[in-house]
């Protein structure tokens, strides 16, 4: 067995290091048990930052945090570098390659991975936004499309270098797209000579007939209204039909687009697939019960992005955001340590009451929407707030005070502290013959 | 032809956007002339501060900056990412797969790559520290280490993967062991609960009889003290003659390792070979005049670890450091300054004189070692100054901004800011039988 422990504690073992994971974690702090973190990555990640690393305006150590730091201090708990690969309900067993480790309770909060509905090809054309390699390889493709372009020999070629097509416009799309357009057109304009990157094109594809889907429609429509104005053309009503390495196809439209990034589906980590008998949603989600357990498994708890909760009070779904797994980890988290604490006894356990507080996005520099109970706001104060709030949920200190600082940086120089292309920084460079002057230093291209 | 120009001015390319070619392009910065800067990479690199992103105290973003933002006032000159396969002096042509980039100028300040002595095959299993790249792989691997060691199943494992070894005594190697001591001595001890991570084995290994061969030898002698006093073990006289996966080989002895770092041996950039007739020493560094230009093409200069220069006041050799490559980049672009203002006139070129403006080291924590003329100086107040002159010379204000902040919160807190495992995290775990309670919780180990 995997960390099984000699303590005859209960054990609590916790799949995923996020910030469902981390408040089931946290909650269960005074609680006479073992405790077991179990994360494939070593370090916490705060996801809604995470376009602002591919966008190369913060470092991928500003918004993540070692694990293993941020619990150190809980004595109970002890953090295990692992991937699981599945969970056996009937021994009560958490299932790894090199073996299993048992569990008295398991909270399973390992999070979504992207969905290409069904196109699985898509992937390596279209690159999604979950983890820290995701975002450095956003950020490759971004600085990378730039130096392409200054060096392609044709029109058309530079043309399709500058484009950017974003598919899905909820808030990652959203965000991506503004910043995408932001950097072209303020950020690095100067720093090339033979192309002017403020006529990049940036394209936002949305499915459904708005944006940002989950907020108010007027929200929905500022943001459309924003991102226009800042030059980026947004296209609703309209399905990916396919994807290719250098074009993207919108049923009989095609555009010619070597960057393409996926912000739009998502499915439940495939632990959910591997229990047996145990309902999904289309989405992979497990269909939990009121208190978040797995019917018919009271010690099995789903939170986050893997489970399909409903909120107990509108019977509303819980939504796929940052809150929605803090809650559901804090709350059952303490359903744990109130049964721990009275061993034996049938405890009502409470249903799982969702408290909606608020949505925003920012579009851009200095404007965002944000919507709080039945409060809407949008343009400059929405975006402080935005960044007021984001700020403090930081997990650490040291996190905060860098993202401040990097903000006020940027903000002021109009600039972009992390504009670094780590990996492979190859160009595709086409063939060019010797005796043509392909580049000429002094004409400005589109 | 790639990225010729259709103006009549010369044109000056330089090659490596590193501390010679950066200086050899400001030098430039009001001659009526075309610079062309080209490095494989788009960021110019702080490399004395390097080790310090492989052991996880800074972010790569806070030493490296854009070169195109570096330069982007320079209206004379533009920035080409691209990787030069060779120099035809013949034709006065810099050579690329796709094509040829003729020039005027040439000044080649590519920098220098590792040496394995002829043992290449060492090098998968010993990174070497002089890029980016590196950095993050050397980083991830120490950390793994550790996960690693807190899964073992059994002694003689989990003391390799808390082995860790350096070859080469240089300040890159003092600074990496000191490093390595100190996350295990101090950052990391709470983070794990099977492994004391204290008893973590730091070996230095060096050739030659003393650290610091640069160094006055009283130098070498505290670093060694300071770096035992730290618990490293610093092993003089040891050449080593194997590496394996898992072991080093010093002669007759095997020391069981599965942490090998590279810092012994560096060579001259590739370029260096591809220049015909042109006489290169040892490890591959040109042979230059004494106003660093090339024997027989007084259109070429060579600068930094790609040359073999001598010092024409003490006709020392003019050392393989960063204010080598800088002065030696500002002497050349001077020179071309003066013989582009007074064309067809025949210039007395000055000779290169390097100022040695002094030797630093640091050695964990608060201690360092630092040369300035006849001056010695160690312990705090050398790596106070230590630490004041890097951040100044940082070349972006952010930079040093966000530098200044990491340090005085690593300080403080004992801390290391930018402790992510990226890229590959998987563990190394073996096979352990499913009865066996392999890893108790309340035991820890060694």
């Amino acid at each position: 067995m995997i960390g099984s422990t000699t303590s005859s504690k209960p054990h609590v073992v916790i799949v995923g290091g996020g910030f469902g994971g981390l408040q089931a974690a946290k909650a269960l702090a005074d609680s006479d048990v073992s405790v077991t973190l179990v994360d494939r990555r070593n370090h916490h990640l705060f996801q809604p930052l995470l376009y602002q690393v591919a966008t190369a305006a913060l470092s991928p150590a500003d918004i993540a945090s070692p694990i293993r730091g941020l619990l150190h201090q809980q004595k109970n708990c002890r953090v295990v570098l692992g991937q699981a690969t599945g969970v056996d309900l009937a021994k009560n067993e958490l299932v790894f390659d090199e073996g299993a480790m048992p569990f008295d309770w398991l909270v399973l909060a390992a999070g979504a991975r992207h969905s290409y509905f069904g196109n699985d090809h898509w992937e390596k054309f279209a690159p999604g936004l979950k983890s820290v390699e995701d975002a450095t390889e956003i950020r490759r493709r971004i600085l990378l499309a730039f130096e392409n372009a200054e060096h392609e020999g044709d029109d058309a070629s530079r043309k399709a270098a500058l484009t950017f097509a974003i598919v899905g416009g909820g808030p990652t799309g959203v965000e991506l797209a503004g910043a995408i357009k932001e950097i072209a057109a303020k950020t690095i304009p100067r720093d090339f000579r033979n192309i002017d990157t403020r006529t990049t094109r940036v394209l936002l594809f949305e499915a459904s007939d708005r944006l940002l889907g989950a907020f108010d429609p007027k929200s929905s429509e500022q943001a459309r209204k924003d991102l226009t104005q800042m030059g980026v053309e947004v296209r609703l009503n309209a399905r990916i039909t396919d994807i290719h390495e250098h074009s993207i196809e919108i049923g009989e439209e095609t555009i010619q687009a070597n960057n393409v990034f996926w912000a739009a589906g998502v499915q439940a980590s495939r632990l959910t697939k591997t229990m047996e008998g145990v309902e999904t949603d289309r989405a992979g989600r497990v269909i939990v019960e009121s208190d978040l357990s797995v019917p018919g498994h009271r010690n099995v708890f789903v939170v986050g992005d893997m489970a399909a909760a409903k909120s107990a009070d509108t019977n509303k779904p819980v939504p796929g955001v940052a809150q929605g797994a803090l809650q559901g980890g804090r709350h059952v988290g303490r359903i744990i340590a109130k049964e721990l604490a009275n061993p034996g006894m049938e405890i009502d356990r409470p249903a799982f009451v969702y408290k909606d507080k608020g949505s925003m996005a920012t579009i851009g520099r200095a404007r965002a929407v944000a919507e709080i109970g039945k409060r809407r706001m949008h343009g400059f104060i929405a975006w402080f707030l935005w960044c007021v709030i984001h700020v403090a949920f930081l997990v650490e200190f040291k996190n905060r005070a860098a993202v401040m600082l990097s903000w006020i940086w940027n903000w002021f120089v109009f600039a972009r502290g992390a504009r670094l292309i780590t990996g492979d920084a190859k160009l595709t460079l086409k063939k060019i013959r010797r005796d043509e002057d392909v580049i000429p230093k002094d004409e400005v291209r589109v």
